[in-house]
């Protein structure tokens, strides 16, 4: 979107719907438009927090000074956006891939604690305290508690290899010209999250082979609970 | 969402936002909050397209008499919505299998005709003509275009196997009350969807083997190009 | 065997051989033939075991008052029966498959015990009593006594699965004249059933991480002996 | 089958049913049993194929001079017959890893052959050629006609270590008398079969990637047909 | 080795054995050891090529002032130098790894040829011109003459996570005190290089299916020859 | 190396290098070259250990009557030698195959107690016992000291196929004449040894299945130290 519609919208959602709180995702949340959405919310009092990627580090202080949360996903890496690969199949296998890494990897359960303790603070008459929060692969698997610690580093293994896709995307797509070079450059990106998200589920089918899959569903007061033994209620 | 939530949002696009036309995109059409949304859009007079799985085969005939189109995707079934699977990172691996599925088997390569086919008679000043589609593995592998014949059934397989999910989700969580009977029915549909996504990664795996895949982009004007050999130039 | 065949085989089988018991295997006993046999199977006054696929549900009842005992294998599906696909090698693989899948869910295991049930009534001079089951995914893996909840649950999807197979390829085969249609759609029947074997060498992988795959062999005597420890003794 | 069995059924078998031709298959050629059988249907004057595995060679001459015909599949290879893996669920698993092996090698097809031309030369009233062969690597991989040669020498690889299998569990059941030896050496013989069936999948999938799976269904008349590419009519 | 061996072994060579050229192989030129080396054998002045990993790139340009050959292979990482990890078992399959990916993705073949031109040249009594090439993944896959453009990116991209490997092992061992901190670290590094591996092993799959693996053996006189179609005899 | 290169080589060392124990690695000790060798090292003295491949198993007597220590590593198998496979790429692939199979069986651990032995002797002044071994697979599974029975067997079962190789590889480079027929011969026992490398992978992962990955590494003072579960010290 161009700065002039994400100021629309953001606008239309700060003045009119005025939500109790604001989660803005998006990608490089240090762009022209994302900027322009920042400042729109910082300056309405909502609480908010911004979900992005990697790029989005750049303006992390910038964010803190605008009272504003944030949690960047180093594991969501940008896609190979040359038109070859802007194919939807191939977008959409694409971000497969991601989902499976940021829910396998852990760094989705960071979010939704994040979400969730703001949300209990606005249900208590609280001020929220906003989430800051860089997700790296350490911080993503003690999140999702692996029993199984080769589980658990297949699972920061795969946590590294998606974020240098992102490196490798932006090598295909900003720093080569040539349709010649940056089409091998931008599939070899979208192998290696494949594998990155093979790696994923090779750390899930440990924990089944111990019967320790953590999952941690809400209860209906939305509580978050828990448990490990597939055949075990949530606690 | 509840059917008055669905009723807001809903008469708010249709009397405030007024676009061009609407894609409507949810599971199961047939429910009461998706039933009052159609209502709402029939009247508005405004082109849509309802996106839907399986259950809204039922309202198939009300949708065409409603002058909507609709796209229902067979191969999209309903995850396992028991509290023990309703863990944000199981919810988002289930969903990133479906889309692989979806997008993988060709499926989401007709949706993406269809709408592509609206918004050109819509730039032209033509009243688009609505699609009325019901995806099976047949026409979803057509669309594919795949080259490997091996490719094509096992994306059928795929295809087969994902809609299958849908029974078996439906029997463990509305025809079975005992959890240590509903966990593994939900538990191996799971599996299922799994190998679906497998089955579907194998397949565009043989496409390679061929330098096959196909891939159609939109052109900077909109057009769909299309592409087969990973070096060429999509045209 | 043409329904003549079938009655020569099975007159000279209660006149002739007069067997203590008899268990009559192949598919689809609602057939002409298989109904032949039957007949003259109930007549006989020897206990006897039909061991069919799923069509013979349809018959469920007869045998019954027929006073034939029947075990119905859910998961034993048709093959493709097209011409293109009856290569001896296709066939082959195709049950190979089947094996798999019917001997790692448990299915076999559950035919197992009936027999042994039968032939121990019958060693001790007692009227057998005989078996009435109809094997589906729970029961399967009921008598395969799983360790790891995930074999279980992964070992009852592959039941699904193949149990699909068979609709698919009555579609092809009875429901499809053209060959450009049929064959893939039989060419992914059989797809489908590669991949449910897979999901069952998956299952027991998963046994064997956990050093618990049940075995149960006989003893010398002919009773059922049971283990689970690779290394451990049958007992 | 102890011998006296044998040779009932074997009497039965020339003296009242008297068929065209006799295919006899087998374990073991040279054991006891089978001696008997041989004897009988040799004096018989009946064309007969004998069809064993590894150990009947060596009776291959005395086979010759009984005037019977005979197929020795190699990679057929004996089961780890001690009570630990006497479970009929091991065996089952084992039997569908030798059938994937027998059949995608080409072994399978070998067989195929020499049956149909005894079938042939009979339909003509002639006096059948019987057959005398000895199926190895090489033998199997040629009848199969694979298209990409490293499908071929995969189906190789899978044959060789499929035979040695066989020499594993004669270690294990003959040579071996402590279970906590014995045990380690069948269960590793049987975890070769298992990757032997692997290979023989994987060099399948490279034919399929080829579109160049070799079928040889017969025709309404009996005649061998063959074909290539999935969606051609036999021929 | 510490410096003194390594120099007392250096000298010997130069001064000893004089031999018409020297590779000099080893980890990170830029050490004290391996410092001392290359100031003995660029005064030597016999032709030396220093073939080193990724930190060697730091002396780059002092192995070109100092007259040496030099061949920078940045897919070489270092291991997880942990004691916890300097287990013969754990560094051989590490370094059965890195074998994979530098003969897989065409690095090897880089250093084959360099080698042979430098050969080439002695032999016919020439000044060898001498190596000074870093190769990263481009030059790597040219070198492999890989003929499915998929089969090159999955190398390349397996290329890039071996690379990445380094840096991981890095931070375990240089930049982390903390065995329960380093030892995930280090072990997720090693997980990462067996996919690495791995995707080198798909990618030479690929071009198996198209029967196009290039190989590239010395005749007797020691050219180098070519061949893709295995049945082919090497030009 | 043809045997005057050995014999200055093997000499230098004796005479000049004069070290406290000698390993001499190396394929075939019964092979011309290495006989001489082993003649110099008989007579030098110093204790000395050959380790060797399967053809050592000729000339087991004769090295203990030279007074040597020896290893024969019965899963080191040789390589297709033949022209079309000596491509150093191929080669390559080979070796981190066989050190896969080396490694991961436990043959390798073997061989380093064998050499830590005679290391741990010499250090306390005393007389050096040398190791007189043909590692087998039992012998090589026992020192891994597996704690998943699985995994041990299917350890054995890499073993055993790795050993086949040789014979194939035997049979390809000496027994067969043409290229058209060794050369399948040659390519099927590489992917022989794939797959062996393949299953040590394979009882590798079940091992970490249940965190029990034996590892040896060695403490400063050079003691060989143990640990099992990942997160733990050695001890
Ligand atoms: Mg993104
Ligand atoms: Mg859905
Ligand atoms: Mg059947
Ligand atoms: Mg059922
Ligand atoms: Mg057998
Ligand atoms: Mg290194
Ligand atoms: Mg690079
Ligand atoms: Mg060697």
């Amino acid at each position: 979107m161009d700065p002039e519609s994400v100021e629309d919208v953001t606008k239309k959602m700060v003045e009119d719907i005025k939500p109790d709180f604001i989660i803005y995702v998006g990608p490089n949340p240090a762009a022209p438009g994302p900027k322009k959405a920042r400042e729109i919310l910082s300056q309405s009092g909502i609480p908010t927090i911004i979900i992005g990627d990697a790029p989005g580090l750049r303006v992390k202080d910038e964010m803190e000074q605008q009272g504003l949360g944030y949690i960047i996903v180093k594991c969501d890496p940008m896609i190979g956006a040359r038109r070859e690969f802007l194919d939807p199949v191939e977008m959409a296998l694409f971000n497969a891939d991601v989902i499976r890494v940021v829910a396998g990897t852990g760094a989705l359960r960071i979010v939704q604690e994040a979400i969730d303790k703001v949300i209990d603070a606005i249900k208590e008459g609280k001020e929220p305290e906003l989430p800051r929060i860089v997700i790296n692969e350490e911080k993503a698997v003690e999140a999702m508690e692996f029993t199984n610690p080769y589980a658990k580093v297949k699972a920061m293994a795969a946590f590294v290899i998606a974020e240098k896709v992102g490196d490798v995307d932006v090598k295909g797509c900003f720093m080569t010209k040539e349709a010649e070079k940056y089409i091998p450059i931008v599939a070899s990106a979208h192998e290696m999250l494949r594998y990155a998200a093979k790696l994923v589920d090779e750390a899930r089918e440990l924990e089944k082979a111990m019967d320790a899959v953590s999952r941690k569903p809400h209860s209906t007061e939305g509580k978050r609970l828990s448990k490990k033994a597939l055949m075990e209620k949530p606690q």
